[in-house]
């Protein structure tokens, strides 16, 4: 089966706002098996969008379009559909009672204007809202003598992302007559060309389950897809790859089915009891920020610092004045005496330091990407890890460079728990 | 002059990475003065990629394509590009210098394959790549009887937007024969449907220069664009309009032609020589990673801290017992102490809070959204406020909310310093 998305909105092409939701669509429509050749963006426009969604219908056999179901006159992907497909559109009453419902929910009063959402083109299953008032909708239908499946979605997209996964995906699992199980293993430290070289065979002759490869910022995400009837039954195909995969990486396979490295380094500590805290420099809070992204943070974190002065690594963790005077802020010394600072000012279990040159200029004569990461706890002797952060590229920037810094310190972090036996 | 994208690349149709150049370019053309019509992402597919440029090139007058000009043999932007316009491709030695000269640089060695990507279609113009190894190009043509530019831009966003505004905008804006300049007006608090409803005069009628409006998370930008002869020319046009738009809201203008809030703050702490610290319980580090963010903040900020729990408030801020027990973390007497005690401890000119309920539960038995800010500085009465960000959205998200809260703070210090006559 192939597949185009349709992504309307004049704000799209002035560039007001980046199209996410053709990103988001893609990955779950590859989970299916389905095959994407188009994604295609048009403004507001009828004879346009028209004439888009009828060259999509003479080469696709599933359109999925986005955005343009508000309640205003500029709002008109419903409308061109139809007439593309030479369809009518029907006032759905059960449709409109939500949009009223909906309203009264959030304490406003419905305005006339939000009647033209509950129009529905005849034909369709409706796609409930529940994050919003407009409904979407799926239809079958021909054109010429070949089939298309066209769905419309709404435009914001935690609408359409709930109305996706709860709504659409379904019904495509349903009509392709089979479900499908996903796995996602996460990496963290091995190069997105390694792990093609060295997994190639297994992603180009695995069929059941499929291993497919995502590169992102920092890390590879590894995804296992089976067409099988129960859960279980996937995972004991996905079982042999996975534990071949985990031991050719080892410990760089921080997490399988787990949102992202700040969610691992939170259940690692919650799963052991323990409580970390960060001393910042150069990432100025970023660290912190991560960990407190995961709802539930406070049951491990209870207190962080950013100490982006000299005087403030000095008087608040007390990181000796002669440490700073021989080796710099930016040295393993200084890392490690930061470390330790926090972990006793906390009085948590684990303290964690980052201190480095984020850029864009040097400082203390130590050139930009150069990073320590330092990690302690009473018990064990402290760790500190150096890394140089722009070497064998041109121009990481300061923002490139906090991320990644920020990422290596929950990782390692992570690692010493299991090293630590904590 | 009407003008379409095209973005190519697999790893777009499979969800792998988010298209932002399109959203880049779009903002840009738009200052030029340039429609455009239609984005299309098309995968490492010939066939298809030939037929999206032919469609192209019968409907738009310039078509910018991105991506696929690596040195693998799936990287085939130039030569479907060609073939569409029945163009050869040439060798250019001056690129494979500087390709080699790259390489030399970043002190790896060139491989052979490297050496296509300094092949250049005939008759184009080379754009270089200062960020990168792949040139990029522009020519004009014919297809049919209709005149095309045609420009190919490297696909990772850092070497594209580079080379998009040193080479290809002084192009295209040359070839209008024309010069265009921009103020941006940066607007908090004020929202987008009341902006665009007080200003729809203006916007529909001002054409040189003309104003346009952006709305973000939390603000909205207004961007004048003139065409005139120098900087000088355009900018007496902008003052009206400028000193209009002010007196219309006021403080909430809180910058022109500058990047974001935290700059805004940056540059008003350091124009007054004043420091700042920040106490976040919520917000957990958001606020000191975006003041942080901005290079130089070392000027600014020495020290803050990360309470996340009613033990670090009590032991690091000196947030007296009795109003915790009485009042709660989430309040506003804490929020006063949290931010005269982190003045005190970072010995800054003036101290930030912030504590609420990011969610997803409550806490304290308040509601998530409900969000208080406290602004300290010794020599005059302490400012406090509260925010109920969940009010009239049924599903703010704790991301959502703590953007919010960190971007309230931010302006509300900026007035502050203001107010205080610091």
């Amino acid at each position: 089966m192939n597949a185009e998305i349709i992504c309307v909105g004049t704000e799209i092409l002035l560039g007001n706002i980046i199209d996410t939701n053709s990103a988001y669509i893609s990955n779950k429509l590859s989970v299916l098996g389905i095959n994407l050749f188009f994604h295609t963006s048009v403004g507001d426009n009828e004879k346009r969008l028209i004439s888009t969604v009828k060259a999509a219908a003479k080469r696709s056999d599933l359109i999925i379009l986005t955005g343009g179901l508000g309640p205003t006159y500029d709002d008109i992907t419903k409308e061109a559909t139809a007439k593309a497909f030479g369809k009518s559109l029907y006032l759905d009453c059960e449709s409109l009672d939500k949009i009223k419902a909906y309203f009264n929910a959030i304490g406003r009063e419905m305005t006339e204007n939000n009647v033209k959402q509950a129009y529905i083109i005849e034909g369709s299953k409706i796609l409930q809202n529940d994050n919003g008032t407009a409904p979407g909708m799926v239809f079958e239908t021909k054109y010429g003598a070949k089939n298309v499946t066209v769905a419309i979605l709404p435009g914001p997209p935690h609408e359409m992302s709930y109305m996706f996964d709860n709504y659409l995906y379904p019904y495509l699992e349903g009509r392709s007559g089979q479900s499908f199980f996903s796995s996602v293993l996460k990496i963290f430290g091995v190069g997105e060309s390694k792990i093609e070289s060295d997994l190639k065979d297994i992603m180009q002759t695995s069929k059941n389950p499929t291993l497919a490869p995502y590169a992102k910022e920092t890390e590879v995400e590894l995804r296992l897809t089976s067409a099988a009837k129960t859960r279980e039954e996937a995972e004991v195909r996905f079982a042999p790859i996975i534990s071949k995969i985990k031991s050719m990486y080892g410990k760089n396979v921080y997490g399988i089915d787990v949102a992202n490295l700040e969610t691992a380094l939170y259940n690692k500590l919650k799963e052991r009891n323990l409580t970390v805290s960060f001393a910042e420099s150069c990432t100025g809070g970023l660290l912190a920020k991560r960990l407190t992204d995961v709802a539930g943070a406070s049951e491990v974190m209870g207190f962080s610092a950013v100490t982006y002065s000299a005087k403030a690594k000095e008087l608040i963790l007390n990181v000796p004045s002669d440490i700073i005077k021989n080796h710099g802020v930016i040295s393993r010394e200084c890392a490690i005496e930061m470390a330790k600072g926090i972990t006793k000012l906390a009085n948590s279990d684990i303290g964690v330091s980052i201190t480095g040159v984020a850029g864009p200029d040097k400082a203390e004569d130590k050139p930009v990407g150069l990073v320590y990461v330092g990690i302690y706890t009473p018990s064990r002797a402290p760790l500190c890890f150096e890394f140089n952060l722009t070497r064998g590229r041109s121009s990481r920037s300061r923002e490139n460079i906090r991320n990644i810094a920020s990422s290596n310190a929950i990782y390692l972090t992570i690692n010493a728990i299991d090293e630590w036996g904590l």
